[in-house]
Protein backbone atom coordinates (compact mmCIF):
# COMPACT_ATOMS: atom_id res chain seq x y z
CA UNK A 1 0.00 0.00 0.00
CA UNK A 2 0.84 3.56 -0.23
CA UNK A 3 -0.25 5.20 2.05
CA UNK A 4 0.14 9.32 2.69
CA UNK A 5 -1.12 12.52 4.60
CA UNK A 6 -2.76 15.15 2.57
CA UNK A 7 -3.94 18.99 3.72
CA UNK A 8 -3.04 21.88 5.46
CA UNK A 9 0.48 21.33 7.44
CA UNK A 10 -0.47 20.37 10.97
CA UNK A 11 -3.67 19.30 9.49
CA UNK A 12 -3.14 16.62 7.53
CA UNK A 13 -5.14 13.45 7.03
CA UNK A 14 -4.50 9.93 6.45
CA UNK A 15 -5.00 8.77 2.63
CA UNK A 16 -4.39 6.03 0.61
CA UNK A 17 -3.17 6.07 -3.39
CA UNK A 18 -5.32 3.49 -5.12
CA UNK A 19 -4.08 1.14 -7.47
CA UNK A 20 -5.64 3.87 -10.44
CA UNK A 21 -3.41 6.37 -9.01
CA UNK A 22 -6.89 8.03 -7.40
CA UNK A 23 -6.10 9.67 -4.19
CA UNK A 24 -8.55 7.77 -1.37
CA UNK A 25 -9.55 9.39 2.12
CA UNK A 26 -8.48 7.20 4.93
CA UNK A 27 -10.08 9.29 7.51
CA UNK A 28 -13.29 6.95 8.23
CA UNK A 29 -11.03 4.11 8.73
CA UNK A 30 -8.19 5.30 10.83
CA UNK A 31 -7.46 8.91 12.74
CA UNK A 32 -4.13 9.30 11.02
CA UNK A 33 -0.80 7.32 10.15
CA UNK A 34 1.22 7.33 12.67
CA UNK A 35 3.17 5.01 14.78
CA UNK A 36 -0.10 4.02 16.40
CA UNK A 37 -1.59 2.64 13.36
CA UNK A 38 1.36 0.89 12.16
CA UNK A 39 1.14 -1.21 15.76
CA UNK A 40 -2.00 -2.02 15.30
CA UNK A 41 -2.71 -5.05 13.06
CA UNK A 42 -6.25 -4.57 13.05
CA UNK A 43 -6.34 -1.26 12.23
CA UNK A 44 -3.70 -2.08 9.20
CA UNK A 45 -6.00 -4.78 8.21
CA UNK A 46 -9.21 -2.59 8.09
CA UNK A 47 -6.99 -0.22 5.78
CA UNK A 48 -5.74 -2.95 3.66
CA UNK A 49 -8.99 -4.92 2.98
CA UNK A 50 -10.01 -1.19 1.70
CA UNK A 51 -7.52 -1.17 -0.75
CA UNK A 52 -7.74 -4.62 -1.86
CA UNK A 53 -10.70 -3.34 -3.11
CA UNK A 54 -9.22 -1.09 -5.24
CA UNK A 55 -10.48 1.59 -2.81
CA UNK A 56 -13.33 2.24 -4.75
CA UNK A 57 -15.61 1.96 -0.94
CA UNK A 58 -13.45 4.79 0.10
CA UNK A 59 -14.37 8.44 -1.56
CA UNK A 60 -12.12 9.86 -3.78
CA UNK A 61 -9.94 13.17 -3.19
CA UNK A 62 -9.76 15.79 -5.77
CA UNK A 63 -5.80 16.08 -6.13
CA UNK A 64 -5.76 19.50 -7.74
CA UNK A 65 -4.00 21.61 -5.57
CA UNK A 66 -4.02 19.22 -2.26
CA UNK A 67 -0.96 19.70 -0.40
CA UNK A 68 1.11 16.34 0.04
CA UNK A 69 2.52 16.42 4.24
CA UNK A 70 5.29 13.68 5.81
CA UNK A 71 3.70 10.34 5.40
CA UNK A 72 3.66 9.67 9.22
CA UNK A 73 2.60 12.09 11.84
CA UNK A 74 4.19 12.23 15.51
CA UNK A 75 7.06 10.75 14.75
CA UNK A 76 9.09 9.61 17.64
CA UNK A 77 12.66 10.50 16.73
CA UNK A 78 14.92 10.45 13.48
CA UNK A 79 18.14 8.30 13.50
CA UNK A 80 20.70 9.02 10.78
CA UNK A 81 23.00 7.18 9.14
CA UNK A 82 26.32 8.94 7.78
CA UNK A 83 28.74 7.61 5.17
CA UNK A 84 26.62 4.26 4.46
CA UNK A 85 27.23 4.14 0.74
CA UNK A 86 31.08 3.11 -0.82
CA UNK A 87 30.79 5.61 -3.29
CA UNK A 88 29.71 8.90 -0.67
CA UNK A 89 32.20 7.94 1.74
CA UNK A 90 35.16 7.73 -0.72
CA UNK A 91 33.90 11.47 -2.73
CA UNK A 92 33.78 12.55 1.07
CA UNK A 93 37.67 11.85 1.85
CA UNK A 94 36.53 9.42 4.74
CA UNK A 95 37.60 5.70 4.97
CA UNK A 96 34.64 3.09 5.07
CA UNK A 97 33.39 2.60 8.91
CA UNK A 98 33.28 -0.44 10.31
CA UNK A 99 30.01 0.54 12.17
CA UNK A 100 26.89 2.68 11.37
CA UNK A 101 27.79 6.47 11.93
CA UNK A 102 24.67 7.09 13.78
CA UNK A 103 23.79 11.18 14.19
CA UNK A 104 19.74 12.41 14.88
CA UNK A 105 17.43 14.57 13.44
CA UNK A 106 14.53 16.10 15.37
CA UNK A 107 11.04 15.27 13.96
CA UNK A 108 10.26 18.86 13.66
CA UNK A 109 12.50 19.44 11.00
CA UNK A 110 10.12 17.43 9.11
CA UNK A 111 8.10 18.83 6.29
CA UNK A 112 5.90 17.49 3.29
CA UNK A 113 7.45 16.60 -0.02
CA UNK A 114 7.40 19.47 -1.72
CA UNK A 115 7.20 22.62 1.14
CA UNK A 116 9.57 24.95 0.70
CA UNK A 117 13.18 24.18 2.32
CA UNK A 118 14.76 27.20 3.76
CA UNK A 119 18.41 27.97 3.58
CA UNK A 120 19.52 28.89 7.25
CA UNK A 121 20.35 32.56 7.60
CA UNK A 122 24.37 32.92 7.64
CA UNK A 123 24.42 29.55 5.66
CA UNK A 124 27.04 29.34 2.77
CA UNK A 125 26.85 25.65 2.86
CA UNK A 126 23.87 24.07 2.22
CA UNK A 127 23.74 20.59 0.71
CA UNK A 128 21.32 17.78 -0.96
CA UNK A 129 20.87 14.37 0.38
CA UNK A 130 18.56 11.51 -0.99
CA UNK A 131 17.87 8.51 1.77
CA UNK A 132 15.66 5.63 1.77
CA UNK A 133 14.29 6.55 5.06
CA UNK A 134 12.67 3.11 7.30
CA UNK A 135 9.45 3.33 9.26
CA UNK A 136 9.30 1.17 12.02
CA UNK A 137 6.38 -0.39 12.61
CA UNK A 138 7.16 -2.93 15.76
CA UNK A 139 9.44 -1.67 18.72
CA UNK A 140 13.37 -3.26 18.28
CA UNK A 141 14.68 -3.51 20.85
CA UNK A 142 17.78 -6.41 21.46
CA UNK A 143 17.20 -7.56 18.13
CA UNK A 144 19.36 -10.72 17.03
CA UNK A 145 18.72 -11.56 13.46
CA UNK A 146 18.21 -10.08 10.60
CA UNK A 147 14.69 -11.51 9.97
CA UNK A 148 13.87 -9.90 13.34
CA UNK A 149 15.23 -6.96 12.21
CA UNK A 150 12.80 -6.53 9.03
CA UNK A 151 10.07 -7.76 10.71
CA UNK A 152 9.89 -4.66 12.82
CA UNK A 153 9.91 -2.55 9.56
CA UNK A 154 6.69 -0.91 8.78
CA UNK A 155 7.85 0.44 5.09
CA UNK A 156 9.84 2.69 3.34
CA UNK A 157 9.30 6.21 2.49
CA UNK A 158 11.98 8.71 1.01
CA UNK A 159 13.72 11.50 2.81
CA UNK A 160 15.51 14.36 2.00
CA UNK A 161 17.91 15.12 4.52
CA UNK A 162 19.27 18.56 3.87
CA UNK A 163 22.44 19.61 5.69
CA UNK A 164 24.43 22.61 6.24
CA UNK A 165 28.34 21.24 5.62
CA UNK A 166 29.76 24.50 7.68
CA UNK A 167 27.31 24.01 11.08
CA UNK A 168 27.70 19.82 10.49
CA UNK A 169 31.73 19.98 10.26
CA UNK A 170 33.00 23.80 10.87
CA UNK A 171 31.51 24.63 14.26
CA UNK A 172 32.94 22.91 17.15
CA UNK A 173 31.97 18.55 17.43
CA UNK A 174 28.91 16.68 16.15
CA UNK A 175 26.98 16.88 13.33
CA UNK A 176 23.27 17.69 14.64
CA UNK A 177 24.19 21.20 14.23
CA UNK A 178 24.05 21.35 10.53
CA UNK A 179 21.30 18.44 10.36
CA UNK A 180 18.51 19.97 12.50
CA UNK A 181 17.48 23.73 10.56
CA UNK A 182 13.98 24.28 9.86
CA UNK A 183 12.68 22.61 6.71
CA UNK A 184 15.92 20.53 6.49
CA UNK A 185 13.77 16.86 6.77
CA UNK A 186 11.22 16.91 3.47
CA UNK A 187 9.51 13.25 3.96
CA UNK A 188 7.15 11.56 1.30
CA UNK A 189 5.35 11.74 -0.25
CA UNK A 190 3.93 8.08 0.33
CA UNK A 191 4.96 5.55 3.00
CA UNK A 192 5.26 2.13 0.92
CA UNK A 193 4.32 -0.86 2.80
CA UNK A 194 7.54 -2.90 3.78
CA UNK A 195 5.61 -5.60 1.30
CA UNK A 196 5.75 -3.53 -2.08
CA UNK A 197 9.39 -3.13 -1.26
CA UNK A 198 10.38 -6.57 -2.00
CA UNK A 199 14.30 -6.16 -1.93
CA UNK A 200 15.16 -2.74 -0.17
CA UNK A 201 18.86 -2.76 -1.39
CA UNK A 202 17.76 -2.82 -4.79
CA UNK A 203 16.71 0.24 -5.13
CA UNK A 204 17.88 3.40 -7.42
CA UNK A 205 17.63 6.84 -6.07
CA UNK A 206 18.33 10.36 -8.18
CA UNK A 207 18.42 13.77 -6.85
CA UNK A 208 18.31 16.46 -9.56
CA UNK A 209 19.65 20.35 -8.79
CA UNK A 210 17.82 22.80 -11.14
CA UNK A 211 16.98 19.90 -13.60
CA UNK A 212 20.32 19.05 -13.66
CA UNK A 213 21.37 15.49 -12.12
CA UNK A 214 23.42 15.31 -9.02
CA UNK A 215 23.04 11.95 -7.33
CA UNK A 216 22.40 8.49 -9.32
CA UNK A 217 22.88 6.07 -6.77
CA UNK A 218 21.63 2.77 -5.57
CA UNK A 219 21.10 1.39 -2.41
CA UNK A 220 23.13 -1.67 -3.55
CA UNK A 221 25.76 0.16 -2.66
CA UNK A 222 25.30 0.61 1.20
CA UNK A 223 27.44 -0.12 3.64
CA UNK A 224 25.08 -1.47 6.00
CA UNK A 225 21.62 -2.56 4.43
CA UNK A 226 18.21 -1.83 5.91
CA UNK A 227 18.54 -5.22 8.35
CA UNK A 228 21.61 -4.70 9.61
CA UNK A 229 21.13 -0.63 10.36
CA UNK A 230 17.64 -1.49 12.15
CA UNK A 231 19.23 -4.69 14.12
CA UNK A 232 22.52 -2.68 14.99
CA UNK A 233 20.45 0.28 16.18
CA UNK A 234 18.84 -1.87 18.62
CA UNK A 235 21.14 -2.64 20.63
CA UNK A 236 21.99 1.33 21.52
CA UNK A 237 18.46 2.32 21.40
CA UNK A 238 14.93 1.31 21.55
CA UNK A 239 12.97 2.02 18.31
CA UNK A 240 9.64 2.59 18.28
CA UNK A 241 6.48 2.43 15.93
CA UNK A 242 6.51 5.75 14.37
CA UNK A 243 10.38 6.40 14.32
CA UNK A 244 12.11 6.75 11.15
CA UNK A 245 15.66 5.85 10.08
CA UNK A 246 17.60 7.69 7.45
CA UNK A 247 19.80 5.38 5.97
CA UNK A 248 22.56 7.45 4.51
CA UNK A 249 22.80 8.97 0.98
CA UNK A 250 25.00 7.77 -2.34
CA UNK A 251 27.44 9.84 -4.37
CA UNK A 252 26.97 13.40 -6.02
CA UNK A 253 26.42 15.88 -3.39
CA UNK A 254 27.81 19.10 -3.61
CA UNK A 255 31.04 19.10 -0.68
CA UNK A 256 31.91 16.31 -2.91
CA UNK A 257 32.88 18.13 -5.61
CA UNK A 258 35.41 20.39 -6.75
CA UNK A 259 35.69 24.00 -5.74
CA UNK A 260 33.91 26.29 -5.99
CA UNK A 261 31.26 23.72 -4.57
CA UNK A 262 27.54 23.79 -5.89
CA UNK A 263 25.87 24.81 -2.54
CA UNK A 264 22.41 25.28 -2.52
CA UNK A 265 20.69 29.21 -2.28
CA UNK A 266 17.35 30.68 -2.48
CA UNK A 267 15.72 30.21 -6.36
CA UNK A 268 17.06 26.46 -6.51
CA UNK A 269 14.88 23.56 -7.07
CA UNK A 270 15.79 20.49 -6.15
CA UNK A 271 13.67 17.21 -7.43
CA UNK A 272 14.42 13.76 -5.75
CA UNK A 273 12.96 10.10 -6.38
CA UNK A 274 13.91 6.70 -5.32
CA UNK A 275 12.84 3.87 -7.56
CA UNK A 276 8.76 2.75 -6.08
CA UNK A 277 8.68 5.66 -3.50
CA UNK A 278 7.61 8.45 -5.69
CA UNK A 279 9.27 11.84 -6.25
CA UNK A 280 9.83 15.00 -4.30
CA UNK A 281 10.57 18.75 -5.52
CA UNK A 282 11.38 21.55 -3.15
CA UNK A 283 12.03 25.03 -3.99
CA UNK A 284 14.56 26.32 -1.85
CA UNK A 285 14.29 29.93 0.02
CA UNK A 286 15.98 32.64 2.66
CA UNK A 287 14.94 31.58 5.93
CA UNK B 1 5.69 27.41 40.61
CA UNK B 2 6.97 23.74 41.00
CA UNK B 3 4.77 21.95 38.68
CA UNK B 4 4.81 18.11 37.84
CA UNK B 5 3.18 15.41 36.65
CA UNK B 6 2.30 12.24 38.63
CA UNK B 7 0.73 8.53 38.00
CA UNK B 8 1.77 5.52 35.95
CA UNK B 9 3.98 5.96 33.29
CA UNK B 10 2.47 7.28 30.28
CA UNK B 11 -1.07 8.34 32.52
CA UNK B 12 0.56 11.22 34.38
CA UNK B 13 -1.72 13.78 35.39
CA UNK B 14 -0.80 17.41 35.76
CA UNK B 15 0.16 18.77 39.47
CA UNK B 16 1.47 21.47 41.25
CA UNK B 17 3.73 21.30 44.48
CA UNK B 18 2.23 24.22 46.88
CA UNK B 19 3.82 26.21 48.97
CA UNK B 20 3.03 24.13 52.33
CA UNK B 21 4.98 21.18 50.15
CA UNK B 22 1.15 19.53 49.65
CA UNK B 23 1.10 18.49 45.90
CA UNK B 24 -2.26 19.42 44.30
CA UNK B 25 -4.29 17.84 41.64
CA UNK B 26 -4.34 20.58 38.42
CA UNK B 27 -6.40 17.85 35.94
CA UNK B 28 -9.47 20.15 36.26
CA UNK B 29 -7.33 23.37 35.06
CA UNK B 30 -5.27 21.78 32.54
CA UNK B 31 -5.23 18.38 30.52
CA UNK B 32 -0.70 18.39 31.11
CA UNK B 33 2.20 20.02 31.78
CA UNK B 34 3.45 20.24 27.85
CA UNK B 35 4.17 22.71 25.42
CA UNK B 36 1.10 23.63 24.85
CA UNK B 37 0.59 25.00 28.02
CA UNK B 38 3.55 26.58 28.07
CA UNK B 39 2.61 28.71 25.06
CA UNK B 40 -0.74 29.58 26.58
CA UNK B 41 -0.57 32.56 28.52
CA UNK B 42 -4.34 32.43 29.80
CA UNK B 43 -3.99 28.44 30.56
CA UNK B 44 -0.83 28.99 32.39
CA UNK B 45 -2.24 32.28 34.19
CA UNK B 46 -5.16 30.32 35.27
CA UNK B 47 -2.68 28.13 36.76
CA UNK B 48 -0.76 30.77 38.89
CA UNK B 49 -3.58 32.26 40.47
CA UNK B 50 -5.00 28.82 41.69
CA UNK B 51 -1.24 28.40 42.77
CA UNK B 52 -1.62 31.98 44.59
CA UNK B 53 -4.18 30.57 46.64
CA UNK B 54 -2.02 28.61 47.88
CA UNK B 55 -3.33 26.00 46.16
CA UNK B 56 -6.13 25.35 49.00
CA UNK B 57 -8.89 24.80 45.93
CA UNK B 58 -7.41 22.58 44.29
CA UNK B 59 -7.96 18.59 45.34
CA UNK B 60 -4.74 17.40 47.24
CA UNK B 61 -3.42 14.44 45.79
CA UNK B 62 -1.72 11.66 48.53
CA UNK B 63 1.50 11.48 48.37
CA UNK B 64 2.31 8.08 50.14
CA UNK B 65 3.51 5.64 46.91
CA UNK B 66 2.61 8.16 44.20
CA UNK B 67 5.15 8.23 41.08
CA UNK B 68 6.32 10.83 40.00
CA UNK B 69 6.66 11.21 36.06
CA UNK B 70 9.09 13.53 34.22
CA UNK B 71 7.21 17.19 34.65
CA UNK B 72 6.84 18.01 31.23
CA UNK B 73 4.83 15.98 28.46
CA UNK B 74 5.07 15.38 24.98
CA UNK B 75 8.22 16.96 24.60
CA UNK B 76 9.91 18.10 20.83
CA UNK B 77 13.22 17.39 21.35
CA UNK B 78 16.11 16.94 23.80
CA UNK B 79 19.18 19.13 22.57
CA UNK B 80 22.32 18.58 24.74
CA UNK B 81 25.39 20.72 25.01
CA UNK B 82 28.46 18.68 25.74
CA UNK B 83 32.02 19.86 27.69
CA UNK B 84 29.91 22.84 29.04
CA UNK B 85 31.84 23.30 32.50
CA UNK B 86 35.46 24.40 33.00
CA UNK B 87 36.18 21.83 35.07
CA UNK B 88 34.41 18.75 33.35
CA UNK B 89 36.39 19.88 30.42
CA UNK B 90 39.76 20.05 32.17
CA UNK B 91 39.12 16.64 33.26
CA UNK B 92 38.16 14.45 30.05
CA UNK B 93 41.19 16.09 28.76
CA UNK B 94 39.33 18.44 25.85
CA UNK B 95 39.98 22.13 25.45
CA UNK B 96 37.43 24.22 26.41
CA UNK B 97 35.36 24.57 23.22
CA UNK B 98 35.05 27.70 21.60
CA UNK B 99 31.35 27.04 20.44
CA UNK B 100 29.16 25.06 22.35
CA UNK B 101 29.34 21.26 21.65
CA UNK B 102 25.29 20.16 20.64
CA UNK B 103 24.49 16.89 20.51
CA UNK B 104 20.79 15.21 20.70
CA UNK B 105 18.48 12.88 22.85
CA UNK B 106 15.56 11.42 21.74
CA UNK B 107 12.33 12.34 23.86
CA UNK B 108 11.64 8.64 24.78
CA UNK B 109 14.63 8.02 26.73
CA UNK B 110 13.09 10.33 29.53
CA UNK B 111 11.84 8.81 32.73
CA UNK B 112 10.66 9.85 36.42
CA UNK B 113 13.21 11.19 38.73
CA UNK B 114 12.73 8.15 40.47
CA UNK B 115 12.36 5.45 37.95
CA UNK B 116 14.94 2.98 37.20
CA UNK B 117 17.39 3.40 34.89
CA UNK B 118 18.74 0.25 32.84
CA UNK B 119 22.17 -0.28 32.28
CA UNK B 120 22.23 -1.20 28.44
CA UNK B 121 23.54 -4.96 27.55
CA UNK B 122 27.17 -4.66 26.58
CA UNK B 123 27.82 -1.68 28.12
CA UNK B 124 30.85 -1.56 30.85
CA UNK B 125 30.88 2.02 30.79
CA UNK B 126 27.93 3.63 31.89
CA UNK B 127 28.42 7.13 33.57
CA UNK B 128 26.51 9.84 35.63
CA UNK B 129 25.85 13.24 34.54
CA UNK B 130 23.76 16.06 36.44
CA UNK B 131 22.96 18.63 34.73
CA UNK B 132 20.39 22.07 34.65
CA UNK B 133 17.71 21.47 32.09
CA UNK B 134 15.97 24.84 30.51
CA UNK B 135 12.12 24.09 29.47
CA UNK B 136 11.53 26.41 26.39
CA UNK B 137 8.02 28.07 26.48
CA UNK B 138 8.46 30.10 23.86
CA UNK B 139 9.49 29.47 19.95
CA UNK B 140 13.44 30.55 19.72
CA UNK B 141 14.57 31.58 15.76
CA UNK B 142 17.28 33.64 15.10
CA UNK B 143 16.99 35.46 18.39
CA UNK B 144 19.53 38.25 18.37
CA UNK B 145 19.93 39.53 22.34
CA UNK B 146 20.17 37.49 25.82
CA UNK B 147 16.98 39.12 26.96
CA UNK B 148 15.13 37.87 24.15
CA UNK B 149 16.72 34.18 24.95
CA UNK B 150 15.45 34.15 28.09
CA UNK B 151 12.58 35.72 27.61
CA UNK B 152 11.42 32.48 25.54
CA UNK B 153 12.71 30.39 28.77
CA UNK B 154 9.32 29.06 30.14
CA UNK B 155 11.59 27.00 33.41
CA UNK B 156 14.10 24.75 34.48
CA UNK B 157 14.18 20.98 36.27
CA UNK B 158 16.88 18.96 36.88
CA UNK B 159 17.84 15.96 34.10
CA UNK B 160 20.73 12.90 34.84
CA UNK B 161 22.10 12.74 31.15
CA UNK B 162 23.25 9.62 31.48
CA UNK B 163 25.85 8.51 28.91
CA UNK B 164 27.48 4.95 27.73
CA UNK B 165 31.03 6.37 26.81
CA UNK B 166 32.30 3.37 24.97
CA UNK B 167 29.06 4.01 22.53
CA UNK B 168 29.76 7.40 22.39
CA UNK B 169 33.65 7.83 21.44
CA UNK B 170 34.70 4.70 20.91
CA UNK B 171 32.31 2.90 18.41
CA UNK B 172 32.57 5.34 15.56
CA UNK B 173 31.48 9.06 15.40
CA UNK B 174 29.18 10.99 16.69
CA UNK B 175 28.20 10.93 20.42
CA UNK B 176 24.24 10.03 20.05
CA UNK B 177 24.88 6.55 19.86
CA UNK B 178 25.99 6.64 23.60
CA UNK B 179 23.27 9.15 24.61
CA UNK B 180 20.10 7.17 23.46
CA UNK B 181 19.89 4.13 25.42
CA UNK B 182 16.45 3.76 26.60
CA UNK B 183 15.82 5.30 30.30
CA UNK B 184 19.19 7.57 29.77
CA UNK B 185 17.45 10.75 30.55
CA UNK B 186 15.81 10.89 34.16
CA UNK B 187 13.90 14.56 34.14
CA UNK B 188 12.36 16.52 37.56
CA UNK B 189 10.74 16.21 39.87
CA UNK B 190 9.64 19.99 38.84
CA UNK B 191 9.10 22.04 35.83
CA UNK B 192 10.10 24.97 38.11
CA UNK B 193 8.68 28.43 36.35
CA UNK B 194 11.61 31.21 35.52
CA UNK B 195 10.19 33.47 37.77
CA UNK B 196 11.59 31.19 40.82
CA UNK B 197 14.99 31.10 39.53
CA UNK B 198 16.38 34.72 39.23
CA UNK B 199 19.91 33.34 38.11
CA UNK B 200 19.98 30.54 36.39
CA UNK B 201 24.07 31.05 37.10
CA UNK B 202 24.38 30.47 40.24
CA UNK B 203 22.98 27.13 41.18
CA UNK B 204 24.91 24.36 43.11
CA UNK B 205 25.06 20.98 41.39
CA UNK B 206 25.55 17.57 43.35
CA UNK B 207 25.37 13.76 42.61
CA UNK B 208 25.98 10.82 44.77
CA UNK B 209 26.46 7.22 43.88
CA UNK B 210 25.85 4.38 46.25
CA UNK B 211 25.85 7.44 48.89
CA UNK B 212 29.18 9.02 48.03
CA UNK B 213 29.62 12.62 46.56
CA UNK B 214 31.15 12.48 43.35
CA UNK B 215 29.74 15.87 41.42
CA UNK B 216 29.35 18.73 43.35
CA UNK B 217 29.51 22.42 41.03
CA UNK B 218 28.04 25.24 39.96
CA UNK B 219 26.34 26.82 37.10
CA UNK B 220 28.49 29.36 37.92
CA UNK B 221 30.99 27.29 36.20
CA UNK B 222 29.59 27.00 32.64
CA UNK B 223 31.37 28.24 29.78
CA UNK B 224 28.41 28.80 27.95
CA UNK B 225 25.54 29.90 30.32
CA UNK B 226 21.65 29.57 29.54
CA UNK B 227 21.07 32.77 27.98
CA UNK B 228 24.12 32.10 25.10
CA UNK B 229 23.25 28.69 24.59
CA UNK B 230 19.29 29.19 23.74
CA UNK B 231 20.26 32.59 21.47
CA UNK B 232 23.29 30.17 20.05
CA UNK B 233 20.87 26.96 19.22
CA UNK B 234 18.29 29.49 18.07
CA UNK B 235 20.96 29.85 14.42
CA UNK B 236 20.90 26.50 13.84
CA UNK B 237 17.98 25.12 14.71
CA UNK B 238 14.51 26.85 15.80
CA UNK B 239 13.49 26.09 19.77
CA UNK B 240 9.78 24.92 20.31
CA UNK B 241 7.18 25.02 23.34
CA UNK B 242 8.18 21.86 24.75
CA UNK B 243 11.50 21.49 24.04
CA UNK B 244 14.26 20.52 26.57
CA UNK B 245 18.21 21.56 26.49
CA UNK B 246 20.47 19.80 28.45
CA UNK B 247 23.24 22.01 29.34
CA UNK B 248 26.24 20.01 30.16
CA UNK B 249 27.22 18.45 33.41
CA UNK B 250 30.35 19.99 36.03
CA UNK B 251 33.65 17.91 37.13
CA UNK B 252 33.32 14.47 38.55
CA UNK B 253 32.24 12.00 36.34
CA UNK B 254 33.81 8.39 36.29
CA UNK B 255 35.14 8.99 32.74
CA UNK B 256 37.33 12.11 34.00
CA UNK B 257 38.36 9.66 37.26
CA UNK B 258 42.19 7.25 37.27
CA UNK B 259 41.31 3.61 36.45
CA UNK B 260 39.96 1.48 37.49
CA UNK B 261 37.61 3.77 37.16
CA UNK B 262 34.30 3.35 38.87
CA UNK B 263 31.01 2.91 36.26
CA UNK B 264 27.65 2.10 37.10
CA UNK B 265 25.90 -1.29 37.31
CA UNK B 266 23.42 -2.74 38.33
CA UNK B 267 22.31 -2.07 42.19
CA UNK B 268 24.10 1.48 42.17
CA UNK B 269 21.90 4.18 43.45
CA UNK B 270 22.13 7.33 42.11
CA UNK B 271 21.15 10.92 43.70
CA UNK B 272 21.58 14.34 41.92
CA UNK B 273 19.51 17.18 43.17
CA UNK B 274 20.39 21.01 42.06
CA UNK B 275 19.65 24.02 44.22
CA UNK B 276 15.72 24.87 44.30
CA UNK B 277 14.97 22.34 41.57
CA UNK B 278 14.28 19.02 43.73
CA UNK B 279 16.18 15.35 44.01
CA UNK B 280 16.07 12.51 42.28
CA UNK B 281 16.93 8.95 43.05
CA UNK B 282 17.69 5.92 40.70
CA UNK B 283 18.47 2.55 41.46
CA UNK B 284 20.11 0.58 37.69
CA UNK B 285 19.49 -2.53 37.10
CA UNK B 286 20.31 -4.76 33.94
CA UNK B 287 18.49 -3.90 30.26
Amino acid sequence: MKLLRVGPAGAERPALLDQNGTLRDLSALVPDIDGALLADGAALARVRAAAADGGDALPAIEDGGVRIGPPLGRIGKIVCIGLNYHDHATETGASIPEEPIVFMKAPDTVVGPEDTVLVPRGSVKTDWEVELAIVIGRTARYLDSDEAALASVAGYAMAHDVSERAFQIERGGQWDKGKNCETFNPLGPWLVTADEVPDPQALGLRLWVNGELQQNGSTADQIFGVAHVVRYLSQFMTLYPGDVINTGTPAGVAMGRPEPKPYLRAGDVVELEIDGLGRQRQEFKDA
